[in-house]
């Protein structure tokens, strides 16, 4: 028989027959390996453990720990889930069922509206299902068998998606798994029994294709893992989660609010919400000065020259909020802010002397996003971008990336967050949705190359997002990790080969010619509404001293000692604190467990002995009664934990 | 004969006999006030000197030291222009010729374009008429006879405004000069020997009735003076006026730009001028924490529901950005942030207890006004109000008030303008254009009394604009005065008896009881935008430090001491200071005039004599060269005047 190479990660090869599967190959290794093995890279696609090998191949073995792994597992039990209900409700019809970033979803049409108890049967029949450990089996049919397959199925959403493939490309892959057969491009395990722990969280009306047009089926979120323990993990996460959602302790903490009535996804910060964000602003602000950026406030909105010029109407419309007319003519609101950036870079002729320009703007912009994506403050229809664009010289630019990395982590740090997770996203092949990508290979490669060699040199380990970029250039991402070890991304930095070319920005070179500047947008923090969210959740709203809305309670014991408490709440005042004097004629046990709920970091209890020594009782968010001390030393120790921005934990 | 009794302003009477005139009266005064009366206040109304009296009335003279007697002054003036006119163009038609704050205009309509040089001919020709001393004299017509003598002299325009008019009403009155008849209400000068010095400034073009379908007038802007040093004073003010024009300086100092094709009358700030709005906000922000302020943010649009609610779609929709759909629902651009922040008051049940509630934002809205009225800064389109609301008890109010006012001159004070105008203005007819007048008159005096004894709890004088309020509630209006001694109308301070009807808001009183709120809107810089404008021009650019975009140009006398100089402009940077090294090739004068014409407060030169020194030469805007001085010594002198907000005279 004809011997193949498999080479492995490490750059070592074995020889083996041709026509391997991958899993022969993993059993030549070990037991171990076989068994945790859920997929295999090979020569870079991701593949099952059962498909032959028949040629000189690279191969990489997914298990539980990779993304990959994890996107196969949860994407075979979405079918496992799809089999049980099938079984249960024989008349149940499917829409599709992928892998998400937590776990799985399924579509399904279905006259009875499933509840709680209900997800509790299917997830008990998966199980039964799952031990049966029937293996996934790929099948490839022409366009016409599968639609014959589909029709005595009756399932229609099937047909209309199979009838949307191309049936020139390539064949149409059907997967088996006992007597459940479901269209599906794979791959998958190599079968049910590898499947051992199922939560099946939540359902909820989702539109046919998204489109409210459509009918609404029901879809079943869930999750599976291989090991008990971290399927509990997940769940006391999950419940972790569910006590720091943002839009309770928003309510609860009274920091924003949104009204439907007057316009969805439209925040109303409230005094404690905006006094965080006025901290966030200040320290924002005075950041971006310190590190070399100028600051700028635009309009609003544009008239249409302005976003036809930017291309905006052309690859951004329904996005954009529009209709108005001034002066008969056709306003938009700004989704973006940089077309206003380059009309102030347009305004005067720029010399290579000026540049770098780093210009920066807590800029709000407006982009429709359909009512029912619509998430709190994650994901909303207004929103504040700390929007920066850098403009400068090919000389300039890896060291404006480094520049900007490296202040995007200083930025993480001050707010607590130690995780940072780094993309490249590289050149998309010819175009992203409708718009052609903009800029020759020579840009794409030269821009891409800064990119990663900033990262190089900054010794950060990161990812490639191959054709991941912008229709318009290459960036980085930056993912965040939080308390709970959930995954955000916030910051970018993105090249745009398609500004500059379209308002024909220049620069007078030193050779006195005119050049087209690099462009550069980033934005850190991201957006305020969607990074306030974030940091509500991170910190389960016990917002560090620095940020949090009132730094100190000062709760007299009983109405005796509300002069005294005066005096210290004055005190604190004008150390620049930010103090709320409960006067309130409540019982001091009572009013104590109230500002626990607002999560005050500090409680100052004043009672007899406090007045008579002339000193306070300090109570610590978390950590209780931390005793007795003297005011000066007090807010001397609070003024190092705003200055140092220390989290207690 | 029967006698009259007429009552002077300080309290005394004296007995005329009846049908004296005012003139007459001054004249049994003193023969100055006699040649300076222009005008007479009989019994509350303006009118004519020769107007006889006959009943016991009070009786009060206008000099042209006092509004009134300016704004007959320079009204009967506009009518020595028209005759003017229309003995140099006997085909001239005229539309309205009123007195303005400074001066007055009449619209004109003749085929021949006026330039500057025929200014200087009506100018001349109406010296020649005003030496004729013709009376001014008062006719009163039917409005048929009027139609009938207009009719006659062909004068389109003036029969379109007597077609306007209520014949029931009153008679329609007509004065003449010489051989010069116009519609007009008056009053009048005694005759047009009065006005003695005269300058006619401008011309443009101005549509009938503002209309742009109508057909453009030719508006001539002119203004007159009983003394020479009057006229002269006035026109140097002009000239220093045009040098500190803030649209000149804001391109000068890179401050600002506005851009037509991409929407006119909205404003870009530049990185400098952004530097100096940083400053003013970091400022206004703290002023209002510090005095008791909350800060809100809230979007820049709401669905119709909530405009519906406002009331602003029936009283306000004219100015309002509209058109815009959002989920086939109708959404607009705010015009105002009321509705908004009353949508966090409704957020939860509000307590007596909760009260005094006062609630800042720097809130960017958007207003439609007519193109031809935009005017750089001070006209725009779109702008940052630095609005508050106040929600209070009735027993709270006029405290309320009393900080209001107080912190506006603190505000003020601040930013160097020392005086300040009061203006209450009482409750309106019925109704102020299409809006019925709110509220019941117990509410409006009650308002009006909290008002008033406001400022005269304060010892401030206040002039009543009688009926001015808006048709919401009364205000106090304060008025700056500039360097230049011009009145600019800025801090507002307004009652609303109509939102919190129109929201249904309330409170529960101590006594368990639903209660509704007082609301007051107030503003005290105005707008970011149109301040900035008035700053610029007081300043003439050349802004206090605190303030200055840059405030140190540390410029080396040549390349040799680049790097001492980087020495010393990081010192400064360090201390907090605003700094910009000059490193350019330049002859050090030409850099000096390069930051003198930038406004710079402070340039260090540096040269072999500093440097061996180890010191600095300095140079003060407005004051020159101030000599050596140590670093630290200059660091401390400019952190003092930054602390104290020091102005340099």
């Amino acid at each position: 028989m004809e011997k193949i190479k498999i080479t492995f990660p490490d750059g070592n090869g074995k020889e083996f027959e041709s026509g391997v599967t991958a899993l022969q190959i993993a059993q030549s290794i070990s037991h171990r390996l076989a068994d945790d093995a859920l997929a295999a890279e090979i020569n870079g696609e991701v593949k099952e453990l059962s498909s032959p090998i028949t040629g000189d191949s690279s191969i990489k073995f997914y298990t539980f720990e990779d993304k990959q792994g994890k996107e196969v597992y949860w994407h075979s039990t979405s079918h496992l889930m799809a089999h049980a209900i099938l079984s249960l409700y024989p008349e149940a019809k499917f829409g599709v069922g992928p892998a998400i970033e937590n776990g799985f979803y399924y579509d399904i049409d279905i006259n009875e509206q499933l509840s709680e108890e209900t997800l509790a049967v299917i997830e008990n029949k998966m199980l039964e299902i799952a031990k049966e450990d029937a293996p996934f089996v790929r099948c490839e049919l022409s366009k016409s068998d599968a639609v014959k397959l589909f029709t005595e199925k009756k399932d229609n959403y099937k047909l209309e998606i199979i009838d949307g493939l191309n049936e020139e490309a390539e064949k149409i892959s059907i997967y088996k798994e006992g007597n459940f057969t479901d269209l599906c491009v794979g791959p998958h395990l190599p079968s049910t029994g590898k499947i051992k722990f199922i939560k099946l969280l939540t359902v909820s009306g989702s539109y046919w294709r998204g489109d409210e047009k459509n009918k609404q089926l029901q879809r079943i979120y869930g999750i599976s893992f291989p090991k008990k323990k971290l399927l509990e993990d997940y769940l006391t996460m999950l419940e972790e989660a569910k006590k720091r959602d943002h839009r309770k302790l928003g309510k609860q903490l009274d920091l924003f609010s949104l009204h439907d009535e007057a316009g969805a996804g439209l925040v109303y910060w409230h005094p404690k919400g905006a006094r965080v964000r006025v901290e966030i602003e200040d320290f924002w602000r005075k950041a971006h000065l310190d590190n070399g950026y100028e600051i700028l406030y635009t309009p609003h909105m544009g008239k249409s020259w302005l976003w036809e010029t930017s291309g905006h109407l052309g690859f951004y419309k329904d996005s954009m909020y529009a209709g108005m007319k001034v002066d008969d003519l056709d306003y938009y609101i700004k989704p973006m802010n940089c077309p206003f950036h380059i009309m102030i870079y347009e305004s005067q002729l720029r010399s290579y002397r000026d540049l770098p320009l780093r210009w920066a703007e807590l800029g709000t912009v407006y982009r429709y996003e359909k009512s029912g994506v619509l998430h709190g403050l994650l994901r909303v229809r207004g929103f504040t971008q700390d929007d920066a664009h850098i403009f400068c010289t090919p000389e300039q630019m890896e060291d404006e990336i480094i520049e900007v990395v490296r202040f995007a982590q200083y930025m993480w740090t001050s707010f607590g967050f130690e995780k940072l997770t780094y993309y490249v996203s590289t050149k998309p092949a010819k175009a992203v949705g409708e718009n052609v990508v903009v800029g020759d290979d020579l840009m794409w490669d030269k821009a891409t190359s800064y990119l990663k060699s900033a990262l190089e040199k900054m010794n950060l380990a990161y990812e490639i997002d191959e054709g991941g970029g912008a229709f318009y250039g290459p960036k980085i991402d930056i993912k965040i990790n939080d308390a709970l070890g959930r995954e955000w991304q916030m910051s970018t930095i993105q090249f745009d080969f398609n500004l500059p070319e379209r308002f024909n920005m220049s620069y007078i070179g030193e050779d006195g010619k005119e050049h087209r500047p690099y462009m550069v947008h980033r934005a850190l923090l991201g957006s305020l509404e969607r990074f306030f969210g974030v940091l509500i959740e991170h910190y389960g709203g016990a917002f560090p001293l620095w940020l949090a809305p009132v730094q100190v309670a000062v709760i007299p014991v009983s109405q005796n000692f509300v002069e005294y408490s005066k005096e210290v709440a004055a005190a604190l005042k004008k150390a620049g604190l930010r103090v709320e004097l409960d006067e309130r004629n409540e019982k001091i046990g009572y009013k104590i467990r109230d500002w626990e709920t607002q999560k005050a970091p500090y409680m100052l209890i004043l009672g007899e002995k406090e007045k008579t020594a002339g000193n306070i009782t300090v109570r610590q968010h978390k950590i209780g009664d931390v005793g007795s001390m003297d005011l000066k030393e007090f807010i001397d120790k609070l003024t190092l934990e705003i200055r140092d921005k220390t989290i207690i934990k």
